[in-house]
């Protein structure tokens, strides 16, 4: 059997791992990734496909773990490869494509698979087990092939007194473990974090707390598919006798299809829309909102500037970010804090409150894992460097030997032979960007122009000369864009460029190329020397 | 007396602070502030000196609480304005400040002054008082009037252990409370972290305890003038038989320098260059590096990338980052310490080991301060809104009345009138960028041109026409940058720009400007549809 990720291993983001076995492959998940600073400009990262994309028909299917983003978000683009691709995923999973895919104007071929369930699809015998995580209906994988017995967790935590009751199968891990598991692939991202993590459950009293105290408004951001979080909210909401508004675009609609499906159960009378929200005392209502990543134009983003249409924020209102704050975002988030602080509002976060506890299993649950698992070989999947060697670590704790452990980044071809794990070779592996409406045109060299473009903006020259003796018919027109406020910044450069372009016609030079590469030389070195900065240089030379 | 900051109040750096009294001023403090994302290509942001310019001769000296640079950075600035401003500080300060301004082939006034001294300035009466802080030698200053009493802390921690046993002078605050403070300007840092900053002496044990176990090359990254985190690491390495080089331009600098004011106690032989240490076992060394903030020219960076001349990180090297993590300097960090990983380092970081304190009291510090001082009004300074607004809640809860807590930004003008500090007012206050050689031309019209730039690029189209009749003489030239990677990604727009074009002459159109408008909005609606991205449009319609 083999095993390569095309996302999610050396980053947190686009998680897709490819199996293989006998000709025949299976995917499980199908992410996004969201860019960083570097990647200016860009929407989503996605994985790169061209390792499978001239043998898609010898794909089986397509397993999602779970409905978020980082798992389902890039299949509307696998999809363009083969629409009839089968899909399997619980019902809350497929109910969360299929929103998505209808944006895309596709309709997937979705088969629904639960928890306990055995399945085969194609040359792949699969099992799926109940785990918890920050999404109801979260599902790991067991493949088994003639080649061996695979584990995927997925994202995955153990929350022993979850709020839908639903614990992670960790006996069925045990059976399956007593089986004899080959490889188990691990969700890393809190392999670095010692410890448990708290119940979702005790969330709600710290909520009840905050709301019991405010004779205000109440907003409360989370992320929008988190349903245990808003069922708390929800609860805390109508015992302090608040009637409830969902804000923004995807909590709505998640939310719509979570209580539809019955995940979420929504009390009668209890949910009002924004406009009878706004006839309602203040005292009264409280907002569900999404923005709790700081995203510049979410809802609360938008209160925090003083800039939504129907909420003002003032003294005494009482803010709550019900979330983590994914890396990345800080500044952006505490941009947000302080807005709403200053505003009057009372932010409550997890900072200084505890209201929001992570999806993914810290250190200590990671032990039970191995322990249940015992697997003979692990691959760390889901995190940067640095939390795939922490749970590497926490393998070799259990008793895995440290040979036995694979840290493949992205790419990495690692083979399951006679039991034995290990890496043998490496496919190419991009990052292919999203920008707008299509898909890879944007690559590094448009980015590093970015990155150039906005930290110096450009000069612009622009030459006619006369084709036959090179002699300018004009003089230069040089502006600048991103340089300089200054309307007088670039008059110097002017008789520089004009001398130049002098000495190119007086040696014969009548080649656009080469007058254009005099040109760029001339206004790089002023700039540089009278400014110190490095925009870009665009001559552009027309014969005329 | 009338109190107006500059900076510092509303945002992290930048501290600037002027006290008014009797048509005179004085100066505390004159930072930078380090550019975030919305602010490309930026250097540095200096504090807006416009509401002193014009005044500049009034002011009778400024006192420099401590040498880090949000303190200190903007005085080579400041100085342009007036060359010989007397400027108070401690040793350590000044040298600091003297090395800095020598860049700028400055020769300041440089008066040193002391704890313990009291010292008239013009209209001020000055008093200044030992305050520990994450760099040697910090002050504060008391300032009395016949207006009123003022005090100061610059930036402040209690350590009740110091390293060099030199205490914040809580007993001196007390006398000055004796006599009655009007106003308490207070470092809001850490105000919204409860309880103690740990004592920086407990690292020592941490350090030794990570040095031991290390067979191979340790490299320690640490603020370049955290003098006594520097003095730590030092006497760690002796312990183990470690020789130490330091890494980086300032490390040297500032090293240099506290060890020849006796800040630094340096045993004999320990120091060696970078060259002797490439030579020595790599047991026997020790680095001590700058780049603790992911900062991408530094040392560390080029070491996590592979791309550092002199080391080679590999499996077993040890790397400790002995420091903070400046909001807004996660993902840089992060990827720094991936890097290393990757490499097979094993970095020890705040995040796994107790190996950074902060340099900043905590609510339970501030506690102490505010029952010593017992201000009649309290003026929360360094810090965003919610720094300071928990600083002032800390203020109300050991019994200043909350009317006399003022939550003042920047540029709010604060008068101090019969014992009652109110706003009274606004000066104008903006960002003053520096971006290489020149100060103030880069402005907020250029940034925002960077950051349509910097996210999508730009389309040039240039057309030369006849003057007379508005004919385009040759095919307009389209081309674009940090647009795609994709040469004909703008083929298809050319025959529309030619059909505007025609449009444009057979309605006898001459005006440069109207014919660049005129494509500028066919391009601009083209790119939208096809691509739905919004690079920068920019025409240039050349008349001949």
């Amino acid at each position: 059997m083999r095993v390569v990720a095309l996302g999610g291993i050396g980053e947190v983001g686009r998680n897709m791992t490819v199996f293989e076995y006998d000709g025949r492959m299976l995917i499980v998940d199908c992410g996004v990734l969201f860019p960083e600073d570097d990647q200016p400009g860009v929407d989503l990262i996605l994985p790169d496909f061209r390792a499978i994309e001239d043998r898609i028909d010898e794909v089986e299917g397509l397993v999602l773990t779970h409905g978020h983003e980082d798992h389902i978000g890039a299949v509307p683009f696998l999809l363009r490869l083969r629409p009839d691709l089968p899909i399997y995923g619980s019902r809350f999973t497929n109910a969360l494509l299929a929103a998505k895919t209808r944006e895309h104007r596709q309709r997937p071929k979705l088969i629904e698979v639960r928890e306990g369930e055995r399945r085969r699809v194609g040359a792949f015998d699969l099992e799926f087990f109940a785990v918890n995580h920050s999404i109801p209906d979260a599902l790991a994988v067991a493949i088994r092939t003639p080649a061996g017995v695979v584990l995927h967790t997925g994202d995955i935590k153990l929350d022993q007194l979850p709020l839908d009751g639903r614990l992670t199968d960790l006996a069925g891990f045990s059976r399956l473990g007593d089986e004899g598991v080959d490889l188990f692939c691990v969700d890393s991202t809190n392999a670095e974090v010692p410890g448990f993590v708290t119940p979702e459950r005790d969330i709600g009293p710290v909520l009840d707390d905050v709301i019991r105290r405010v004779g205000q408004r109440v907003i409360v951001a989370c992320f929008a598919s988190h349903v245990h979080r808003v069922q708390q909210v929800l609860a805390a909401a109508q015992r302090h006798g608040r009637r409830v508004a969902f804000v923004g675009r995807s909590m709505v609609r998640n939310m719509g299809i979570a209580a539809e499906l019955g995940l979420l159960e929504v009390p009668e009378g209890l949910l009002v829309d924004m406009d009878q929200a706004s006839t309602l005392p203040e005292s009264k209502v409280l907002f569900v909102s999404t923005g709790s990543q700081g995203e510049p134009l979410s809802a609360l983003s938008r209160m925090a500037r003083g800039e939504h249409r129907q909420i003002s924020i003032r003294a005494g209102d009482t803010v709550v970010l019900a979330s983590s704050m994914i890396p990345g975002n800080e500044t952006a988030v505490f941009g947000v804090v302080n807005g709403l602080t200053r505003l009057g509002a009372n932010v409550v976060h997890q900072g200084n409150a505890k209201v929001h506890v992570s999806g993914h299993a810290s250190a200590g649950e990671l032990l039970y894992l191995y322990n249940a698992v015992r697997p003979s070989n692990v691959m760390p999947v889901h995190g940067e460097w640095k939390h795939l060697r922490a749970n590497g670590e926490l393998a070799v704790r259990t008793g895995v030997s440290p040979e036995n452990v694979v840290i493949a980044e992205d790419g990495v071809v690692v083979d399951l032979v006679d039991g034995k794990a290990s890496r043998t070779g490496r496919v190419e592996v991009g990052h292919v960007y999203v920008d707008g409406l299509s898909v890879g045109d944007v690559g590094e060299s448009t980015l590093s122009d970015r990155l150039v473009l906005g930290e110096g903006g450009f000069i612009a020259i622009t030459v006619v000369v006369d084709s036959s003796t090179g002699r300018a018919v004009s003089s230069p027109t040089i502006s600048g864009r991103g340089f300089s406020d200054d309307p007088k910044a670039l008059d110097s450069v002017v008789p520089l460029v004009e001398m130049e372009l002098a000495r190119t016609e007086s040696e014969g030079i009548t080649d656009t190329h080469r007058i254009a590469q005099a040109v760029r030389r001339v206004v790089g070195r002023w700039v540089a020397d009278t400014y110190r900065r490095r925009p870009m240089i665009v001559p552009t030379v027309i014969p005329v």
